[in-house]
């Protein structure tokens, strides 16, 4: 133990400082810090400097860190946010998923790739960060605004929708070719999973909720959020999905009740420690070899297709309410990241992917993920001088907002609709 | 990967499940979740049902979790607390490592065991749980009494001599015989390690922790603690120190900071979902093939001298303070834990005790800790009365008590040590 445990510590110690010094660096660069996460595991890794070869542990660590990062997002999603912008936010998605699938899967298969290689790059490209969006539009403190609930609300769909992808995806290539009773059983699963975790798990909660503080276990909230976040992705993967879908649900089911249990940031505190290391291992897994000056021409268009096919597809649902907000929506949904992600992983893990389409989706990702940012600033930054005036307005308006506190949801959400 | 994670996955499921499910029986028999926690991992263990065979990643896990268990102790644990009831407590402490120590090697060398066998064991029966008795004595709301803060103290004192012991009998065992220059060194860097962290690091981190509120990282306090924790667990183990200990200190630096910080329910998150594997895996390396009726009787042997040496060495010490109090903080003393179990689990791996003698440590954890519960109800509850009649004190003299929770920590002082 003295040595297999050392050497894991001090590997997981390595990580974690290396990625958390990256998000720094890239955090004062106003960039989003998961890119300087996974830029550390490119350079410290093992195509690189070489520091760090992940072991088998370290990867499966990294693997609970993308479910305790798909948890978290769940957890801050509300089911009912989501059916209230429910029409024009489900346009938005499916021209979110549409134009990127089509653009990614022609320009690869164009490009004479194999078709399950096209088919893996092309769904990497349909989900949306939420995170990352999330992330940008709070610093902008722009999320109630109109757009920021319509690219909210729709990119959760896109990832619901893209991890469906992903397992029709998984399920078109593990029984090598379309065999299409199989995919009609999985996609009715993945439905019928959906379906119970959107409309039944919720009132099984609201049933079961007041029971739960006479448990006498210890933080009984807690211990029954980790059990059925593990619980579902088991279930999810047995039924032919990815064990994050599960994770995902998990995280939605419970997150009525996160402020009353204090869950929001006890899960956030184990994803703080787990999500680097799945970061850190993404970038590691980059081969850095790979890159020849056609591979980085090809990982180019893709980005381009990527950036142009979310702002065409989900600018374009809502373009009735003009350019600027279309605009907003469009930028907005750029950023590629953890479903992504994972599908590239998966993929590559399947032995379905190349090294380099491996690195054209990490390179796509790192791409769009950098692009929204600045450019939203901008989008958002018109707003800047109604919103200075409108904190005049609130300041005369009432005190009551301070002690409510301002950034809550809901909050100044008339103030932002009457600036625009 | 499918395959991989997916039982990983599951295997990590079901040992949360059966570890929670074994706490929450326990909790409701009045007895240490932990005991439940552990019997899970017996009876599903490969000896017994054989449901999990924890795999390499599965320990590698359970480490971590030993090394949050940890963390969070130190974490609830001032210095300046330490400090205050430092003679009495030092001199309970001493007691409490001398006698069992005595006692159980004297019994194992007796009984013809090796001489690192028995000194393990020995070893394993001197740190006293401070998780175990701090949550008893939480749950009779005793924590304010005098005994309960030298029993605290002194388990403190116990844990810390239990490490810097576990170092030099895994430095005695690991160079095969009695080096003294080697244990020497050892032990200055034991002494060094240990006085740096309790008296420069906390002014490091007074100096340090102004600035961290500067960083562009999301949760920097939190991050801090983490990489400090994994950094000295590294540092410990490369001075031959266990990794525990290092954790340990690691939360003694953050404690002052911890509830401006809000890091106590946060790190106490991540323990709550890594703990039970290690407490289950604890159980699951239970041989039991082993349980001989003679292993079963040198058990009850070691089990019962373990409880009185406890008594007699941390008792007689204060006895000064009335045969009262000197009956709890003996009996306080009594549960072995965390630290106990670490050692002959270390002592496992490094083949340096049999299935059997683990058996009997892992017996001895389980009856001490068992033991204590019921016995401290009976000796506390004496107060009951006075309690009641303090409340009424309390009612009387000012409602600020109220405000600023009676349940911290130094409130009601006063009454309490008047109702003795």
């Amino acid at each position: 133990m003295q040595n297999g445990t050392q050497t894991l510590l001090l590997e997981l110690f390595v990580i974690f400082v290396a990625a958390k010094l990256g998000g720094e660096l890239f955090e004062r660069l106003k960039m989003p810090a998961v890119l300087g996460e996974i830029l550390a595991g490119v350079v410290f890794g093992p195509y690189a400097i070489g520091w760090v070869v992940p072991t088998p542990t370290v990867l499966s660590i990294a693997e609970l860190g993308a479910i305790f990062l798909l948890f978290t997002v769940g957890l801050e999603t509300r089911p009912k946010d989501l059916l209230k912008v429910g029409r024009e936010a489900t346009a938005v998605a499916l021209g979110g998923i549409a134009l990127p699938f089509i653009f990614g899967f022609g320009y690869m298969a164009l490009a004479n790739h194999p078709v399950h290689e096209s088919t893996f790059v092309a769904a990497a490209m349909v989900a949306t960060s939420v995170g990352i969006t999330a992330r940008v539009l709070r610093d902008l403190d722009a999320l109630n605004t109109i757009a920021a609930k319509i690219i909210l609300g729709a990119a959760v769909i896109d990832d619901v929708i893209g991890m469906i992808l992903l397992a029709f995806v998984v399920g078109l290539v593990s029984v090598g070719g379309v065999r299409w009773l199989q995919l009609v059983v999985l996609a009715a699963e993945a439905i019928a999973f959906s379906f119970f975790m959107l409309f039944v798990a919720p009132r099984v909660m609201r049933r079961v909720s007041p029971n739960i503080g006479r448990l006498s276990t210890h933080n009984p909230q807690l211990i029954l959020a980790l059990t059925i976040c593990l619980g579902l992705s088991v279930a999810a993967e047995k039924i032919g999905l990815a064990a994050i879908i599960g994770a995902f649900f998990a995280g939605l089911t419970f997150s009525d009740f996160s402020p009353r249990w204090n869950l929001q940031p006890r899960v956030e505190a184990i994803n703080e420690f787990l999500a680097p290391f799945f970061f850190f291992t993404m970038g590691a897994r980059l081969n850095l070899n790979v890159l020849t000056p056609d591979l980085v021409v090809a990982a180019a268009v893709i980005s381009v297709l990527a950036i142009v096919a979310k702002i065409l597809g989900c600018g374009l649902p809502v373009y009735g309410r003009g350019r600027e907000i279309a605009m907003q929506v469009g930028v907005g949904m750029t950023p590629r990241g953890e479903v992504g992600l994972i599908v590239a992983l998966i993929g590559l893990q399947m032995n379905m992917i190349s090294a380099s389409a491996y690195a054209i989706v990490i390179f796509m990702t790192a791409a769009t993920t950098m692009f929204a940012p600045p450019i939203l600033r901008v989008l958002f930054n018109r707003r800047g001088v109604s919103r200075s005036k409108s904190v005049v307005v609130s300041q005369l308006e009432g005190i009551a907002d301070l002690r409510t506190g301002v950034a809550g949801p809901g909050a100044g959400e008339g103030k932002v609709e009457s600036a625009e």
